[in-house]
């Protein structure tokens, strides 16, 4: 045999063994992918493969599945995730931001806790923040984080703002996603506690929220449970947003009185849709516990009926009306009372199956997707069928007067999915995903692809799974790519740390020619998000420094502005007024100016801190000891601190972001001398 | 040619095929390690490796080098994770718990600053942990954590505590490893702030701490700057640990009076050097600032000198004199003064190269390693020619008269490592790391490995290194397999977050016949670790729920007993005496008993719930409006809250975590009736 022929030959072979290596399901091509014996020539011959490759999957004991997904997750030193996961933190009160596919954090962004490291609530600016949030003029250091909206453009996220809302007092944030920090608070002074927010309108013109637990409207009204039909109410709400200012305007917004049905999770129509809100219930019973009393508790009394009601309500129509001065006016806010939407056709019922928890509408606003968890299907409406059965008229009423369309006139499909379904999201391809509680699976069917409302899959997630989210899953252009699995029990997933476990978010491959992957587990110890959306890192512009220009430095990041107390090298002082000090310090590598201050007991001190370095990364930490100050100066930040120096003695202050070689020596006396 | 003949003619082309592949490097065998051909062969024919594995890499771009780390850190769902990280944050306040080498977050422990998700800092039991670091009486919410310290058992970590230190106001606190919780905080009553801390004793009966900046001894005492040689103190500082109490006593710990020479870290002796410890100092020039007064700023002044001094202390020695009553007591606090010190051989200084900033003993005891940030060499002194010199006598004395033993009697060797060295860990094959915050490397080095002191390798991270963690690495017995550099600065290492950048934790190999490999990149985006200790995971016997017996549930875990206040099923009550009103609440899937509650306005009330689940995971969260109070509830456990009902109105109650398919509906009504 000639060498030429034999090469040939043992090319042939080789080939053989290598599929033969790959287990009887990958010796099959599979779609048009080459075979796995050449790919892996081809990747030795190009020097992507390492030494010592077997040695390693075998002492790790990593299966096929094992290496693909490593492969496809990690992330090698300097290279970019190609997606950002934005999540809630539940009770932990902030934002997190998680690189997606390598499931690492970025990022902390404290919204409704104070927090350290970022000297959030510790600063006059950042305390400022905070304040808005106060509740009866309460202080809260707490939040309920749930639901993340990202502003969209044309249905689309857009990338500058990010919208949480907060359960437990019914509050809302906006953070700047150029510098990644919460610029404002709004309470809502009408709901004690929320549920369905926040979701953006396709323009991010208003956002949605709306109560979880009806009360009397408003924190301080009183009313007993006995009067709870009477009384009691629910508000589904519209945030206007001001794109501009990157601010929440309450004087603008506005809500709409509803039964006291106990409102759960919402979703703004788009497209066909666009104009239209949708916000489902979980307890038309109207059931309110009294257990201790002989009553049923609230789980048991709010799954007694077999059909809740979704709201549908034209915003469009109903932001007319208050502006057409039929609102009300209730502690300052606008609320169209409920005969009103009646009279006004903004707002109608439809039943849905049972005790529902998602609500979410398919990328082109033709279908609203309802997951009941108390039942095994997801029902599908159809926006058209819905606008057909309004324009019919001759609608049923629930005992609030509300018009109620016909189930069979507005579903367009049910597809049994599985047990506790919960959340749906959409890929680029006429899938929809939906999350199962009780079998701890996401489930892929067809939405209406091909004509066909089917369920394709399901593939088990660890454990009890909440929302999910995929890439651009809830907007109008889906990715079709990732999909993450916020799982809410962790149980045998990880070493063991205590009782409180951390969450697991798993990242699943959804992307086109497979069936669901799961790609890795994610601990979350720290919080527990409920939902997330996943963007294009490439639509986020973040700053890298706070703005400076010839002459100016200083940037005040909550007002977005000039810092009125901005300060350069040289101008740096301390200014007596009686027993009231001011000092302008500046704060650089590896010094504070003025690094020694004296102030005398009692004295009122307000001191403005500007970083002057321009250099990404370049932030300085300042703490003062028994006076609970934590600040993160940004490089061209200025922050203000405010506090009375009660205590005489000795207290260094100094820079806490390890920031050069001589940084232990970026420090400074505070003295306070004692009153005689 | 037969098929036979045929076949192993294959074998051998495939094979030099694919070493071919490898690239020249790999091409060539090393040390016994198998070709990687063959192994290539042999991982195919055991299905290890997947469908499409080159179609990844290429699309992904990896290199032989990341394809490999990838599979070292990759860990699949459900396996557990070799080796627990436990860092401090920095001035987040926090511990981190880390998985090595997947470097994902299992947990955060709420230390120093108050944290919702796990409800620390909302609970009367919580709120009194942290009163405990008050600062003159005031609350204060945030720290500024350095350094972690595993409880050890003859020189190794034994997984039972965990101590961290806090610079800003000089505390120590101590966490419980069963159930991951901070149980203790104590105030030093005489440190201002503090730096070299936590390290403990090889037995943990002590927990070594010093002073930062020096100041006169004790919050409050004020004395001008002027009179900083005569009223400055610096203080090291031995905190006595109860193993059986899982309590520090304050009053069996002691002080020891120093000269204001600013300490930096500290580490015990072990083995040969048990019995001491040994800090360093970084402003031996006493520099105080004064940049506004013409004067150098303190990274000026405090660099002056050639040499600073390690503080050489019998720690044994010293707790004899201060039991023997030869201490003084201030503020309640036993403090050995400097002439004492001085009198009974207790402490001496040795000179050491150049604000030195890590010491750190070696693995026999026999070493104690110096690096000094403004020199490039490490230094390393012998224990043994330090004792030698001890016992030769007739000292030179520094001005306050302490003995400084000669540098060149003490030292063993010096290294040249490179820019900026930092700190010191050590694997079990006698190399030493240390970081090199200048060069942002990380530099092994043969720790008088058959005799020599010398550079071996250095790798570079990025960037800005400070600590260096090996697994095991600063124990009697490392176990040299692991580095975690955590690098201070990541600049281009990942996407755009704002301003505020993470931290880049950065794993290493260092394992046998390996040069150090760079295996991943970690963000941290939510503290700035400074210091970590990694110890194997089955080391840590942590508890799944809180202990339950017949007839007994509700534990404490503060206490760490049962809680008065348990209450089981069908005990739960509410009683009311005047104006207080204390509730015994049972909480469970899905409901809270009782789930209606009504006082008057401006009742006290007190509430205790008790979480009566045994699962895993099974912890409920439970917040109610405008109280702020946010609690975490695990399986077994009982907590108490307490407040003022000021406010009249309806305010929901719910759980916070996610708990089964009926959590939404897992809620109750707090209602606060209005006085007439």
């Amino acid at each position: 045999m000639s060498e030429e022929s034999r090469d040939l030959s043992d090319k042939r072979v080789n080939r053989r063994r290598l599929i033969g290596g790959f287990g009887a399901a990958a010796a099959v091509p599979v779609g048009g992918a080459l075979l796995g014996g050449l790919r892996l020539e081809r990747a030795a011959a190009d020097d992507h493969l390492p030494e010592g490759l077997g040695d390693i999957i075998k002492a790790r004991e990593l299966t096929p599945e094992d290496v693909a997904a490593a492969l496809e997750t990690y992330m090698p030193s300097g290279k970019m995730d190609e997606f950002l996961m934005f999540t809630s933190s539940g009770h932990a009160g902030q934002v997190y931001v998680i690189g997606v596919p390598s499931m690492r954090v970025y990022k902390t962004i404290a919204v409704y806790t104070p927090e350290p490291w970022q000297g959030y609530g510790f600063s006059e600016e950042t305390k400022a923040v905070l304040a808005q949030g106060n509740i009866n003029g309460k202080e809260i250091t707490h939040g309920d984080t749930h639901h993340i909206a990202l502003s969209e453009t044309n249905g689309e996220y857009d990338g500058q703002f990010c919208f949480i809302n907060e359960k437990t007092h019914g509050r809302m944030a906006v953070i700047d996603l150029r510098d990644f920090a919460t610029k404002q608070i709004v309470k809502n002074p009408l709901l004690v506690s929320e549920h369905g927010g926040a979701f953006v309108t396709p323009n991010t013109e208003y956002i949605l929220e709306a109560d979880q637990y009806p009360t009397p409207l408003g924190v301080g009204e009183y009313a007993p449970l006995s009067e709870y039909k009477e009384k009691y109410r629910g508000l589904v709400c519209l945030w206007k947003f001001d794109r501009e200012k990157g601010k929440i305007i309450p004087e603008e917004s506005f809500g709409i009185e509803t039964p006291p049905y106990g409102h759960d999770l919402a979703d703004a129509g788009k497209g066909a849709s666009d104009g239209w809100a949708f916000w489902n219930s979980f307890n038309s019973e109207m059931a309110t516990g009294g257990n201790m009393e002989g009553n049923p508790p609230l789980e048991v009394g709010a799954s007694q009926r077999d059909m809740d009601y979704m709201h549908v309500v034209n915003y469009r129509k109903a932001a007319e009306v208050a502006a057409a001065g039929k609102a009300d006016k209730i502690k300052d806010f606008s609320v169209i009372p409920m005969q009103t939407a009646i009279d006004e056709g903004i707002m109608y019922l439809i039943p849905e199956p049972k005790s529902p928890h998602g609500v979410d509408v398919t990328p082109d606003g033709e279908h609203i997707v309802v997951a009941g968890k108390l039942d095994p299907h997801v029902t599908v409406y159809s926006f058209a069928k819905i606008q057909a059965a309004i324009e019919k008229g001759g609608h049923e009423k629930d005992e609030f007067g509300l018009p109620i369309l016909g189930f069979e006139d507005c579903m367009e499909a049910q597809v049994e999915l599985g047990l506790g379904p919960l959340h749906t999201q959409f890929d680029d391809k006429g899938y929809a995903y939906t999350s199962l509680f009780l079998d701890s699976a996401v489930a892929r069917w067809s939405a209406g692809k091909d004509g066909k409302w089917e369920l394709v899959e399901k593939v088990p997630v660890h454990y009890n799974v909440g929302h999910i989210s995929a890439a651009g899953g809830d907007t109008a252009k889906p990715d079709g790519t990732y999909l993450v699995a916020l799982n809410k029990w962790s149980v045998d997933r990880f070493p063991p740390v205590g009782p409180l476990l951390p969450q697991n978010l798993q990242l699943l491959d959804i992307r086109e020619g497979k069936t669901m992957r799961p790609l890795a587990d994610m601990p979350l110890g720290f919080g527990e998000p409920h939902y997330a959306q996943i963007i294009r890192t490439e639509k986020i512009k973040a700053w890298d420094a706070y703005p400076q220009e010839d002459g100016k430095v200083g940037y005040d990041a909550i007002a977005d502005d000039w810092h009125p107390a901005g300060t350069m090298v040289g101008d740096e002082k301390i200014e007596r007024n009686g027993s009231k000090v001011e000092i302008w310090m500046t704060v650089m590598r590896s010094r504070f100016t003025p690094d020694n201050i004296e102030v005398n007991e009692g004295d009122e001190v307000t001191m403005h801190l500007t970083n002057i370095e321009s250099a990404k990364d370049a932030t300085h930490g300042f703490v003062l000891g028994g006076q609970n100050i934590s600040l993160s100066l940004e490089p061209g930040e200025t922050e203000t601190i405010r506090f009375t120096a009660d205590t005489p003695g000795v207290y260094p202050y100094y820079c806490t972001e390890f920031c050069s070689a001589l940084h232990i020596e970026m420090a400074g006396y505070f003295l306070v001398k004692p009153t005689a």
